[in-house]
C-alpha cells in the first residue's frame, strides 16, 4: 500500500530534477558508507518518482511520486510534512492530487448514512442555515432565531465560524439556550435538528470542550480544520466520546489552494484531506457565489467526498432559487447551506426555510422557478430577491 | 488593545472596496431592523479600515485594518480565522503584517534566555545538528550518531521533522537511546546537550506523549507546528508538564508564504504567529542555502522573534565556512542549525562540530577564512569542501 502525490510545476522548472529532490530530500535524504548496514532499511523508506509528464499547451509539468506508507502515521499531520513539509518552501510547485490507500486515517462516523438517520431524512437533500449577524448576539438572540427557523423545518444550523467561545455569548450557553428549542422542536413535531457547535480554544481545552458540549446535548459540532489543525480533527474523529457528527469549515482554505502554482489544490485539502481525516460533512464554497471557485474544482471535491461516505455542503451563493442548479449538480445527496440566503429573506429567517423547501418541492414537480409562474409566497419572494437559476 | 493586518493586494484590486469586505464580513456581517435591540453590541465588534495606500511603482495596495481584540480568544487559531478564514477563499490577497497586543497568546516559557540558562551557555552562538539520514535509522544508530558529536561539544541536536512514531525507530525508544548518552556527557563533562525529539500523533495522543517523554528525560521537543495545528503549539506552550523548550519547525510554511501574491508572508507566520503561539526558539530557511528566500523577509522573522524573547535558528545552507556572515547578520544569539554541514563532514560528525567551534573562534579572534590561512584541521576540511562567506 503506497501514496501517490502528483505534484504541478510552471513552465520552465525542470521537473525530472525536481521530482528527484523531492522523492529523496522528503524521505531519506542521502547517505554514505558509515551507513551501508542500514543499506536496505534506508532504501525500503525512499521514494520514487513513477512519472514525470509535460503538457504541451501550457509547458506544465506534472510529477508522481510514490512513497512509502512506513514514512507516515497513518495521519494528515504527518502525511504533508513528508510530502510537502520542506519542499513547500523550495520553490513554484502545487500538490494536485494525493491517492491514500482506503485505509489511510479516519473515515467519518457517521458520514451522510449516519447524519440522515439522525434526521430521519433520507429522500431529500438536507437544508442548513447559520447563524447571521455572527458576532455581536446573546445567547438568547441564538435561541431565538434557532427556534424561527426550526420551527420552520430546517435540518441543520451551524454558528458562524468565526463566533468562538467570546463573552457576549459563551459556547456552552449558546448550547444551553439553543437545547432549549431543539427538545422543544423534538416535542411537538418528532423532528431532531442539528446545531453543530463551532468547537474552539487551544488543543487541550478544544478536545475538552468538545467532550463537555457532547455531555451537555450538543448534537453535532463544527470545526475550523485548517486554523485548529488536522491533528484536532482527528482526535475529535477518534474519540468515542464524540458520538456526534463534526462539520469541517474551509476557514483559511485559500491560504494554501488560491495560489494557481503553489500550496495545495482545494480538492486535496477539502476532498481527500479532510475524507481522509475523520470529517462527517464539509463546507466548500459553491462555484454559484460570489467567491472565484471552479466548477470542477467543486465536482472533485464532492466526489472525492461522497467516495467515503462524506456529506458535501456547497456553500456560499447558495439561496432558494438556485435549488433546480444544484440539484443538476448535485443529486440528492447534498446539504444546501445559506446563510444569507435564509437570514435575510424579505420575511424574516422563517419563509427563507420554507422558500428551500417550496423550491425542493417545485423541482421534484419539475416546475419552472420563473417569478410569473411562482404562486404568491415565500419562494416567490425569494426569487425577486435572488433570482433564479432554472436548470431542470 | 486591538489587533492590526496589513493586507496587501495586486495591482488592478479595488482595495478600497475588499478592505470593506474585510472589515464587516469577518466580523460581525451586515444586519437590519430586527437587531436594533444589539445595535450597540453589534457595532462593537466591527473591524474598522485604517488606512488603504497604493504603492505607485508596482501598483500593488495596502490596506490596514483594525480588529477587535473581543472577537478572537487570545490564541492564533481564532485569530487566522477572522482574520483570513473566509476572505482567504475571496481572491488574490496576502497578509504582509499581523500586529498584536504584547500579551497576545504565549510568551515562550524558556526562550533565549532559558534555552542559555539550561546549557550553562551565555557568550556565543548555540550550535545545533539534526540527525541524517532523516529515516530508516533504528534507535541504537540514533544515539551512535549522537554520542560523536556530543562528545564533541555540540549544544543541541533535533530530530529531522519527518521522523515520526515509526515502528523502525518508536519515539520514545529514540528518547531513551539518546538519553542514555546525553547522561553520560553530563556525568563526563557536566556540560547539558538538548535533544529536541520531534512529537507527533493525532492532537491528544501527540499532547500525551509529549508529557510522557518530558517524564521520561526529554529535556526539549520539536513540534511541526503548520501540519499539527498552532492550537497544538498553544496546548503545548501553556502545559505547566512541558517544562522544557519547544523548537518550532517551519515544515508546509511554504504552502501557505511561497506564493507572491496569496496567503501570508513568512514573517508574519514564522515571526508573529509562532512567536505569539509559544515557541521557544523556531527554525526557518535561511537565505545562505538553496531555498529561495529573501534576506529581508529573514531580518524582519529574527527581530520579530528576539523582540519576544524567542531564538532564532537560521536553517539551510549552515557550514562552518557561513559562521562569520551568519555572525555579521546575527550577532550572538542565534542558533546555528545545521543538517549536511555537520553530519556530512568529510571526517565524520564529530568534525562536522568541531569545524563550528573552530569557526567561532576565529570570528572571534578575527582571522581570516581563506583556506591557504587555515590551520589543517576539521574547519580546513570543512571549507575545503562547502567553501566560506569571509564578512567580517
Amino acid at each position: 500500500m503506497t501514496i501517490e502525490v502528483d505534484y504541478r510545476f510552471p513552465a520552465g522548472v525542470d521537473a525530472h530534477k525536481q521530482a528527484k529532490i523531492i522523492a529523496v530530500g522528503q524521505t531519506v535524504g542521502t547517505w554514505d558508507a558509515r551507513f551501508a548496514h542500514r543499506e536496505a532499511a534506508l532504501r525500503s523508506h525512499l521514494a520514487e518518482v513513477v512519472s514525470v509528464q509535460t503538457e504541451t499547451e501550457t509547458g506544465h509539468s506534472l510529477a508522481t511520486i510514490r512513497f512509502p506508507k512506513a514514512n507516515v502515521e497513518n495521519d494528515i499531520s504527518s502525511l504533508l510534512t513528508m510530502i510537502f513539509g520542506k519542499y513547500s518552501m523550495a520553490g513554484a510547485a502545487k500538490i494536485v492530487a494525493v491517492r491514500l490507500p482506503e485505509t489511510y486515517g479516519h473515515s467519518p462516523k457517521l458520514g451522510i448514512k449516519g447524519i440522515r438517520e439522525r434526521l430521519g431524512v433520507f429522500d431529500r437533500p438536507l437544508i442548513m442555515a447559520i447563524f447571521k449577524p455572527a458576532l455581536g448576539l446573546s445567547a438568547s438572540d441564538h435561541a431565538a432565531i434557532l427556534a424561527e427557523v426550526a420551527h420552520a423545518g430546517l435540518d441543520i444550523i451551524k454558528d458562524d465560524e468565526i463566533l468562538g467561545d467570546l463573552d457576549i455569548a459563551p459556547t456552552l450557553q449558546r448550547l444551553q439556550a439553543c437545547r432549549q428549542v431543539l427538545d422543544e422542536v423534538k416535542q411537538k413535531t418528532g423532528r431532531t435538528v442539528l446545531y453543530a457547535v463551532n468547537v474552539t480554544g487551544t488543543a487541550d481545552r478544544l478536545l475538552e470542550k468538545a467532550r463537555l458540549l457532547v455531555r451537555e446535548g450538543a448534537n453535532a459540532l463544527l470545526l475550523n480544520v485548517l486554523t485548529y489543525g488536522f491533528s484536532v480533527l482527528s482526535a475529535l474523529a477518534s474519540d468515542p466520546e464524540i458520538n456526534v457528527p463534526i462539520f469541517a469549515h474551509p476557514a483559511f482554505a485559500g491560504a494554501m489552494c488560491a495560489a494557481p502554482d503553489y500550496g495545495m489544490a482545494y480538492s486535496v485539502v477539502l476532498g481527500t484531506l479532510m475524507a481522509h481525516a475523520g470529517a462527517d460533512a464539509v463546507l466548500y464554497p459553491a462555484h454559484y457565489g460570489s467567491l472565484p471557485f471552479d466548477p470542477a474544482e467543486e465536482a472533485q471535491i464532492r466526489d472525492i467526498l461522497r467516495s467515503r461516505g462524506v456529506f458535501p455542503i456547497p456553500s456560499a451563493g447558495i439561496h432558494p432559487g438556485i435549488v433546480p442548479k444544484a440539484l443538476t449538480d448535485y443529486g440528492q445527496d447534498v446539504i444546501l447551506n445559506a446563510g444569507t440566503g435564509i437570514m435575510d429573506h424579505p420575511d424574516g429567517a422563517a419563509a427563507g426555510v420554507q422558500a428551500f423547501f417550496e423550491a425542493l418541492e417545485r423541482v421534484a414537480q419539475s416546475q419552472s422557478f420563473g417569478p410569473e409562474s411562482l404562486p404568491p409566497g415565500s419562494l416567490r419572494r425569494a426569487v425577486e430577491k435572488w433570482g433564479f437559476s432554472d436548470n431542470l
